[in-house]
């Protein structure tokens, strides 16, 4: 095996990705806007070798780029950098958001011989950074890639077998505005309802009286707050269709309490019995 | 230690109680309708002795009763039986809602020399029964005592010192009533959150696009109906003002997406993320 990847951004998943592909045989470089990162990275071994700087000499010498940034920083550095990226090479990144980034990267890259396929790793922390990345957070996880119209088949099938490599149980393939709808729903809707619990209630000493199901409902209420708000507003439309959605059916349980419908209730809850039989990891 | 207890119901709450206090040197004995969940503790060695039947010989032996019975179940016993417990005894429950328990209790019981503490243990699981109990499923958790008026105050203490034996790390006294609108918020709601997640979409094959936050928030979406219909109906009032209180604050947050209020926004997940800090389980 003598797979080589440039990993750009060494946060969480970027850090995560590196020590899995580490583990699975790649050799891992990096680039990272900070020093103590690239030191930290080489000096446990999850990385080969690292910059902090930016030279066509390092960055053209992949087939293969996974981008672990910011939304609005992966537009950035793909507006600057981009001629820097070898002929023929492959990219990916690791956006929580599609449909208002593969678009803007296919517009960059549009005389270029590069292939994007865009992808988001179902996987995460309530905590960040590279110290806090796992070898084995996408282990039983979903893996989502997002091709269009002009997307290059071989190079999805290299974004499939990078899955494939990261531990990845379930590798689907969505449009960009499938994917953010599904998204909207399952991701950026939880992380909302997490911070809202948190948030609605000014009560004190709550953490006294708690049980685990509200710990475990307000786990990600320890949230990054710019980089979701950034991808809550590249999804905006999306998202508040699905609040209300949530807020719509929420509404409906209230009344069914209120108006004392016993077997209606229980419906429901038996309808949520049955549903959630499927998400468990590892089925 | 010479600490004698009978617990009077053997599901998950009963049976996890009879495991840890058996462990601390008690001797337990119990009561079921069940004559499998009998035998089974009895071989498992979860309890000492225990029958399907209610007989005044059995129990007027003890000191101490605790009763992990639904809440009308529970009403139910004690009209029958209640001349059968021991002069000078002191009895708790394990019910998940108190205003429309303990006063009933109470006047159930007003006549005997018989004292009733009311609790609850805040803690549990998505699964039900004996064989999914857990010696150690109180460590660290919370431990609510609601005495009113006429509570006795050494049977307080009883219960206090039942709570330490148990391994909870918290132990608070509210009024019947405080509980009640805590618990609407922090366990009730969130279990309605949990079912809403699951029953308002219809889209199927959701299971394969999800993240860990869905998993998280839809844990307890694994309900037991005939349990919660009946606490969600008994704390009707307070239940529907929390469901309120909670969509007016994801309403207030999906106005803030709404109208590019980013920084609004950021204040909202500060603050959710400052607030978290405090409910993680063992600090």
């Amino acid at each position: 095996m003598n797979k080589e990847v440039l990993i750009v951004g060494l946060g969480l998943i970027g850090g995560s990705y590196a020590k899995r592909l580490k583990s699975k045989g790649y050799k891992v470089y990096a680039i990272s806007r900070s020093k103590e990162t690239i030191e930290y990275a080489i000096n446990e071994g999850i990385i080969d070798y690292g910059d902090t700087n930016v030279s066509k000499e390092f960055v053209s010498r992949f087939d293969l780029i996974v981008f672990g940034l910011y939304p609005h920083v992966l537009l950035d550095w793909l507006n600057e950098y981009k001629d820097y990226i070898k002929d023929g090479a492959v990219i990916t990144d690791v956006t929580g958001v599609k449909k208002e980034i593969v678009y803007k990267v296919d517009e960059i890259l549009k005389d270029k011989n590069v292939s994007f396929v865009g992808s988001h790793p179902m996987a995460g922390r309530e905590v960040y950074g590279i110290k806090n990345s796992k070898e084995d957070l996408f282990i039983g996880s979903n893996f989502i890639i997002t091709p269009i119209e002009s997307t290059n088949p071989r190079a999805i099938d290299v974004i499939k077998e990078l899955g494939l490599d990261l531990g990845f149980k379930n590798i689907s393939i969505l449009s960009p505005e499938e994917h953010d709808s599904m998204i909207a729903y399952l991701s950026q809707l939880t992380h909302l309802i997490a911070v809202a619990l948190m948030t609605a209630q000014d009560k004190t000493h709550l953490e006294k009286y708690t049980g685990d199901s509200f710990r475990d409902l307000t786990r990600i209420a320890n949230i990054n707050e710019d980089m979701w708000s950034e991808l809550f507003f590249l999804n905006k439309e999306e998202l508040i269709k699905q609040i209300d959605l949530f807020i719509d059916e929420l509404n409906n349980i209230k009344e069914l309490i209120k108006n004392d419908k016993i077997e209606e209730l229980k419906d429901k809850m038996r309808l949520s019995t049955e549903r959630r039989k499927h998400f468990n990891k590892g089925e």
